[in-house]
């Protein structure tokens, strides 16, 4: 039995993730096929990379991580099998497992062309089905990595853009912004010391201020306040409320973090 | 091999769910984890203990049910695992399994604190991580349950809105909206008798009336019509329509029904 | 273990899903049970036909598909099962399953009777959970086909509308809009022969016209286009966009094709 993953911008509304499935289960029929999320926003790089990150690190060691965001589908984009640890990473040659290589040195990757790990015909449109699926199934069975297709020297890495530091804080900016409309950011928690309370404050670009503390119910409901999220980064809330509504937040939005004065 | 459930207010949007498969079968690898639902509206308690009052009995006895509707993360409510016949109930103390629990009488309920059911580091707004889904793993892999922490003598039991005997019948209310459109009462298809037809109307707050019937076409497409529901309660439906966008019918509108005098 | 699937139109809100997945595990603990999509427009029988046919030939031919798309639930249609080829169909007797039943002649539906292939009490609205789900369950643990009920000749088979050769090309029409917004005409790909590049125009209902192109982005960003798609017909696009939001695509809207006559 072998854990095989999927994350995708395929929404769940059509067949496209049941075939998926169809197909690994096909081939590998002992394989446990899991969901990590098909809601990723339509060819939006930064945030597959950052779900991939904050969610592949909870999975077994030996678990494949298939991930199809493919904005490049059809071009010539390499189709990428990566030897990560005692895993696997399988998706399109654009980045979007660049933040998980930093996590895990030591990785190979390399370009699927093994005819047993493809389908016989591939079409321009859905190598999901046609060559990201077949290649986790071939692998999830006990296929030789080494035997995959040849070495990819030095694959697209997107990387997640970086607070700066500043003398009295740090320049940072949303990178993502969850179902419950919290605002998560670049800066991550231990950026802030170990004790936040009375230390910290966010600014919004507006001028609009609120402090940092440990939890979100240390400010009155419906008023913004920043945490130590479970993601490792910094968010901006709203208590009871979503703060992306209240507050006008989106990725790329620019937050500065200041030391308290008084 | 034990078969884990997984009821939520995280969405799909989001890597949530896909962390909580990953941390129970990084731990328990032969579980079976279900779905029963991740679309609870935020934060509320009594649709998430109606979710689990329609769907935990249908599933084994020796299932494992984690619950995690949980506004409260981060205070001090405890986090709870209540042995429920056969099967366990984990979720945070907070009211959500009180109707499952008046089902079987003879739970014993403990709070989660031994080390090897719960993360090193718990956070302190991702309980369902750090605690519930480690918990779960335990258990599924034989974790002794008198172990797992001391005795929750009267954990917090949220009683669903009890329906009113009237000389004519009974005041309800809705309890339920579901994907269709359906109003779901929170009065039991027994109260109306085995035979339904011609018997019973139901009356809206605005005093719209519309009859009890054995199903939705026995009135004309767009027609409200109150039906004895597969969830063991009376619902509000409009044929082929829905009835909670036709009749504004949203939870804790009052329903009458009352018995037809001709 | 025997790999059953599921295509409803309940949504993922409620427990409905949760409850089908119980009833199956219950009785047939081994099986492993994957979702295509619970997403189907309420009641529309085309879009589900369509759905399936998109999906089924992937899964392994001795699958079992529960489809439960059933605006006629209580009335007096009956609950099929029909052996097909190494595997099964099940659900109602409302023509979703006729495209299927196209690919792979030789099939014989069944009526489900059998005691032991429903539960005990059949509601008047959920027979997903009272019949469908347990007879699969049924079949899947091995129970006899022929013992399941009575033959049924001559089942409803819906029928795809079929587009319709015209001296320059074709009249075809929308079947299907997907998660992108791609409409998805019933022109199969074939139909416009191995290379389309140059060959082909689309027109629009207003006179609109596109090219068929190889791939999405032959065109500028923004522009339409049609393009043989991944489920065997030719669909129409947007470049990085949604044709259906764009131009107006919804399923039944006619579309010509023509041969290029430069």
């Amino acid at each position: 039995m072998r854990l095989i993953t999927l994350t995708t911008d395929f929404g769940e509304a059509d067949w496209f993730v049941g075939v998926l499935k169809g197909v690994v289960l096909a081939r590998a029929p002992h394989a446990t096929v899991v969901d990590i999320t098909h809601q990723v926003p339509p060819g939006d790089l930064t945030a597959a990379a950052f779900v991939l990150l904050n969610a592949v690190p909870w999975f077994p060691p030996d678990a494949i991580h298939v991930a199809v965001v493919d904005p490049g589908v059809g071009s010539d984009r390499a189709p990428l099998a990566i030897r990560w640890g005692e895993g696997y990473l399988v998706g399109p040659d654009n980045g979007l497992f660049g933040p998980l290589l930093e996590l895990k040195p030591g990785w190979t990757a390399r370009r699927i062309v093994h005819p047993d790990a493809r389908l016989t015909e591939v079409s321009a449109t859905f190598h999901g089905r046609d060559i990201f699926a077949p290649a986790a199934a071939w692998l999830a069975r006990g296929g030789d990595f080494d035997q995959i297709g040849p070495l990819v020297g030095a694959p697209v890495r997107l990387q997640l853009p970086q607070p700066h530091a500043q003398a009295d804080g740090f320049q940072a900016q949303v990178l993502y912004v969850d179902r419950f409309g919290n605002a998560i950011t670049n800066l991550p928690n231990q950026a802030l010391g170990s004790e936040v309370r009375g230390k910290w404050e966010a600014e919004l670009p507006d001028g609009q201020r609120c402090p940092v503390a440990p939890c979100y119910s240390a400010v009155s409901a419906g008023s913004p306040v920043a945490v130590c999220g479970s993601s490792g980064y910094v968010e901006l809330a709203v208590n009871l409320g979503s703060a992306a509504q209240a507050l006008g937040l989106k990725p790329g939005i620019p937050i500065r973090f200041r030391r308290c004065t008084s």
